[in-house]
């Protein structure tokens, strides 16, 4: 919590208005270019070191290079959405399109890392026989075969991810997002009719990111969400969202028609990962304006952690749809996949509690600016 | 809520005060053992009439009289343990013991019937397909195969309970304690030197067994299950209990040694079991004393939840050891396992809510009387 909620007048007071549009974006674009340029050696040497290597400890450790190169991936492609109108279009599409590329395929391998760290430690957590805090598995004979198949599947998935990207990072795609990153290092490709306005020109920019935000919180079942224990994230799917647009609610008895559980998860998910989306588009685009927001920076941790629990709760319900596995496997495995569930319900009631307290309502009178 | 919070002077004004010991007892049990005595008949005959039949609704239908008959044995072996010093000891003992005896026989066939109805709904609800609230297990194969195991071994076991209840309605025993009833509609066997005293003279005895419920609640890790989703039902388990007494720390080991999920799970529900025969009592000194608590009821409800979650979650555990199940079914069940377990979860929260409101704290006065 700041001490005093934080207004688009002190925002404009202590940060972007210090300069023009052209500065406030050459100094941001110019710093995450350079950190991106640093970070792909090291992370490229991070990757080649471990060709071989399986265990998640070494895909683990000094992989410090990715999530640097992570960070400015992300954020990059994040100033280049929300100040589009800075840029010329062509090239901000262009290269936001490399740059996903490239978030896509640095991502996986540590998304199935702490894929793996994440359900293991559940299931040793509901196996757990230590007397100071038993599971409810406590002991049973299907957990350490279901550890087992969890471990085998997640490090093939990962030691996959690993070769694609091994293959990818010596590409001559790489190469040429590397010059552009270059570019942008030394001179950001600016529009020359933006570039001159004063910095308050972002702000609008910045509020509709926020509003784009807002607007995807409530298509979200928040107040439902804010009561614990209401069957969010295992029963009554899809249920207390407002009024579907009639072209999705056309979609909805095709869903439910094929019978698929994934498809139907997977469609109450989506407006939740569709959000997470928009909460670090808003969170990279206030750091630009110089007004971080310690708050946004909890809802995105919240949302990630909502985007891991589901997909790890699929990765359960696909290791269970494994042939020959035994009972016991199998029901230790519908535990797990309804412990994952009740983490994705855990993480939705946390937004709940906490988007009412955000302190982005300053900024709307950007938005009409 | 009550308009204004219940103490022990407005209930002394209201209600066990307009008379003497002797009445007050006098006029409760005669009721509720008049209130037996009619059930009685009613209760062997709804037993009877369902002879063959197996289905839930069958049942279910009529049992009304069953219904007010532990209705009334609750009531009456309650008065018998709360208010014991206006009793000749030996009898009522006794009595509680055949009472007892009586309620076990007769809960377990309704409790088998409120099993399956809360297993099989849970079961349905989390393999909806409807695209108004599917389920997280939507249209998985393993659900059918579940629900026929559950309804099959339920239905076995409420057919055992029937069987014991038809011979048991028939046994001298039930005939002994039909006129034991029939002497207290008639004539209370109170003790003379209690009998004669002003009816204050119950308070410090109700205020005793509501002192009981609060230690015993005490004992349960409240604040804990006060926060929402802290894995308090599955994970976890009997972790950040308060200081145990030696003794009870000394079986800890053992239980966990032992490797038995079923017994890790039962330690860790047995204090929230006791506080729920702890809240029952209260609940029925506080109706003999004319002062019953709307507050109360709620939280015995909250209780009865939590047993029966507790209950059905073992039901579960035990269906999945059946052999030669398919990984499906199981898999299923562990779902319906971990949901029921984040019932039991859900309702140690909702306990941890209503506590803090109950407006007993009145009557402690009366406990130093």
């Amino acid at each position: 919590m700041t001490e005093s909620p934080m207004t688009a007048r002190t925002v404009a007071s202590a940060g972007a208005s210090a300069g023009t549009v052209g500065e406030v974006l050459s100094g941001h674009l110019t710093a995450q270019a350079g950190a991106f340029l640093r970070a792909l050696p090291q992370a490229v040497g991070e990757a080649g070191s471990r060709p071989g290597e399986r265990s998640a400890a070494a895909a683990g450790a000094g992989a410090a290079g990715t999530a640097e190169l992570l960070r400015c991936v992300r954020r990059i492609g994040g100033a280049l959405h929300t100040f589009a109108a800075a840029f010329d279009c062509g090239w901000a599409e262009e290269t936001r399109t490399e740059l996903r590329w490239l978030l896509d395929l640095l991502a996986q391998e540590p998304a199935y890392l702490r894929r793996a760290v994440r359900l293991l430690a559940a299931l040793d957590s509901l196996s757990e026989t230590d007397p100071a805090g038993p599971g409810m598995l406590a002991g049973h004979a299907g957990a350490p075969k279901a550890r087992a198949l969890l471990e085998r599947q997640l490090t093939l998935a990962r030691t996959r991810a690993h070769t694609m990207l091994l293959q990818e990072l010596r590409s001559s795609r790489l190469h040429a997002l590397a010059d552009r990153m270059t570019l942008l290092a030394s001179d950001v490709p600016l529009l020359a009719g933006a570039a001159g306005q004063p910095a308050e020109e972002l702000m609008p920019q910045a509020a509709a990111a926020l509003t784009a935000l807002t607007a995807g919180a409530h298509q979200l079942p928040l107040l439902r969400a804010a009561t614990p224990y209401g069957g969010e994230g295992l029963h009554r799917l899809g249920a207390s969202q407002p009024a579907l647009p009639s072209a999705r609610a056309a979609e909805r008895p095709a869903r439910a028609a094929a019978g698929d559980a994934d498809a139907v998860v997977a469609a109450d998910d989506a407006p939740w990962h569709r959000v997470r989306i928009l909460a670090k588009r808003a969170r990279y685009a206030l750091e630009v304006c110089g007004a971080p927001s310690e708050e946004l920076d909890a809802l995105d941790r919240t949302l990630d952690r909502h985007q891991e629990a589901a997909d790890a709760a699929v990765t359960v319900a696909t290791a269970a749809r494994t042939p020959r596995i035994t009972p016991a496997t199998a029901y230790v495995l519908g535990v797990v996949h309804a412990d994952q569930r009740l983490e994705v319900e855990a993480a939705r009631y946390a937004f709940g509690r906490q988007w009412p307290n955000l302190p982005h309502h300053g900024w709307h009178e950007w938005a009409t600016a």
